[in-house]
């Protein structure tokens, strides 16, 4: 008997078919919805973008504020969702009190509507959770650090509510405007795990709460979502043991002792650049500015970046200049990975929409590696 | 351009490579670590298999006592599990009481275990997991009932407490009898969705709790784990017009309709019979007697089951069978997914052990069918 060949991880192997993006390597270029990424996101802002990955198609302007204006309305979620993050030990993970947050929350869903996977209802829910993210995962890192909680503001629109409730105060223009950009740069990237996660447990017919919670536990990982937390520790690792002229022989040590460093390299772009790295490398010089150490984490940037394409042919992916960026913007690290669910859950809402309109359950097949024949005792060994 | 082929739903498709259990369907047998599945129900216990399970061989009977002890000693779950359940909101389903449960007990997780995936770390989470679950499954399910909570009593053994917790009172030896060969049967099947979604999960090298987690989100549909609750009901709706004489019109005017009947074939075995199905319809006759409308519904089973050969060529699946005898058990309908869960625990803790054991991120492509070379506006179009 032959062993069927198979691909670990799947790698290469074509899991649905999907008209929300492309990941087309060859120039380059991320296709969402017929669109270029990142003309989408040096022109239009992440409310415009999240309403063509869920709609299919840009919002005229009357959409556009009917689409902002409910995302404003629906975003306060019940009280008994702070009482949740403030019943939780203090040593739950940020990730970990997000997957909590969500997962509660289906109970607060009309059952009937909760279990109603058509387009119009699935597109229901889809958007209360695109309201609702930002508020949990603020919220839930708020309380467990022991913060004041802050509720979302109605009369801020959805983006500056949300970097005004990770800050505790109205933000500035620039900050706003480089956040919405790195927000459309996370929005949706074809199929990583975590939308072949939510896509997976969507295809049992399960609902899009429960697709979402498996989106957070799959993002929550260092080889996914936890990347871009390990390039700003990274960074400051260097910064912390001698700073930027320290960076090459940092950076050639870690190499030799064969330590993996998040931010480079991808399954898909392979040696290609990632096209969201390029365009928001080019925010960091004037965010730098902002903080006393912003000069030197750049400079570490730039060098890291450099050793990596001489050593190695490795690329930064998008996970590399976000982790400094979002430091600039001083954000909390914890909040980096649930912040990038938050930025991909318009993305995920596309897909367990596409899954449910035409499903077909994901049940693959396995190589056996394991004995055959041997023939248990003919009575219990544990005590009954 | 040609499109590439692919296989929806990943039919056919091998996603990895295991030793833990393979469905070899040209011979009607599900082979679980080397040994015939209805061998081990038939002469094992449920503790002794999930053993066998989780550690790749069966127990001596000193390692049973310690492994059968550990379940018991640490089936006891933080005072705020029972306080979560009974904030939730009383239309909370029972699977995602369990799912949210589960994803808060990660909290009280010692953090740098809970992120530790080597085998040793993940066997102590795992058999953790193990003996928590039908504290969770039970109680989550009582407090959203109005229900008392039973908490698990250090007296009994691991299936006889879960019968018990269920039952509010120490169960009759028949009763356990059948649960625990139910439970055994329903320990491991390959590469289910749920397993599925949790190796998934498991290789960004998110950690036991989240892969659990998901493992939940997904059982909870219809097409998976929803299916043992689906088939009740049709026997019993069958019951409620009309008894035994109207089963056959009844299924045939179902079938005329196309609709679906839960509970009849199955991917993989496609046109043979369910093992699983075949050992345990036996457990039928004895336990139809004794509840009232037992001998009704084992009639109808029967005429329903002969429908499906007859018109469709279709056997039952163990979904089936185990739909009727969890009801002749006595078991209340929400909690027949939860505990087909819990029996599932191991086996989804085996398969994530080997997932983190030898690691590849699962990151499939995709057929594009969306648009190409569109332009977005040159400014944004939602309200700023």
């Amino acid at each position: 008997m032959t062993t069927p060949e198979y691909s670990p991880g799947l790698e290469g192997v074509i899991a649905t078919e999907t008209s929300v993006s492309y990941l087309d390597v060859d120039i380059e270029q991320i296709l969402v919805r017929g669109y270029d990424l990142i003309e989408l996101a040096q022109n239009l802002c992440y409310t415009d973008v999240a309403y063509l990955v869920i709609y299919g198609e840009l919002p005229t302007p009357s959409q556009a504020k009917a689409f902002c204006d409910r995302l404003v309305a629906e975003a306060e979620v019940p009280d008994e969702l702070y009482q949740l993050f403030e019943m939780m030990p203090k040593s739950t993970v940020a990730m970990d009190a997000l997957r909590t947050g969500l997962s509660f929350l289906a109970g607060y869903e009309n059952p009937e509507l909760l279990h109603d996977n058509s387009h119009e209802a699935n597109l229901e829910k889809g958007i209360k959770l695109l309201a609702q993210t930002p508020t949990l995962v603020v919220n839930s890192y708020r309380a467990l650090n022991d913060m004041p909680i802050v509720r979302p503001n109605p009369d801020l629109p959805y983006m500056e509510n949300f970097l005004y409730m990770v800050r505790g105060e109205r933000p500035d223009a620039e900050s706003l405007d480089a956040f919405d950009r790195i927000h459309i740069c996370y929005i949706e990237h074809e199929m990583p795990n975590s939308t072949f996660a939510a896509r997976v447990i969507a295809s049992t017919l399960s609902d899009m709460y429960g697709a979402m919670v498996g989106a957070v536990a799959s993002l929550k990982g260092p080889l996914h979502g936890g990347a871009n937390e390990a390039a700003i520790e990274f960074l400051m690792d260097i910064n912390g043991e001698g700073g930027p002229t320290h960076a090459e022989d940092y950076t050639m040590g870690k190499l030799e002792r064969r330590e993996r460093i998040m931010g480079f390299g991808h399954r898909v772009y392979m040696r290609k650049y990632d096209p969201r790295a390029r365009f928001l490398m080019d925010y960091i010089p004037k965010l730098a500015e902002r903080i006393p150490q912003g000069q030197d984490l750049s400079s570490i940037y730039s060098t890291v970046e450099n050793v990596m394409y001489r050593e190695k042919g490795l690329y930064p992916n998008t996970d590399y200049p976000i982790g400094l960026l979002y430091y600039l913007l001083g954000i909390p690290i914890p909040l980096y990975t649930p912040i990038f669910l938050a930025s991909r859950t318009a993305g995920n809402v596309a897909h367990v929409l596409e899954q449910h309109d035409d499903n077909r359950l994901f049940r693959p097949r396995v190589i056996y590696s394991g004995g055959r024949g041997l023939k248990p005792p003919a009575s219990p060994i544990s005590p009954m």
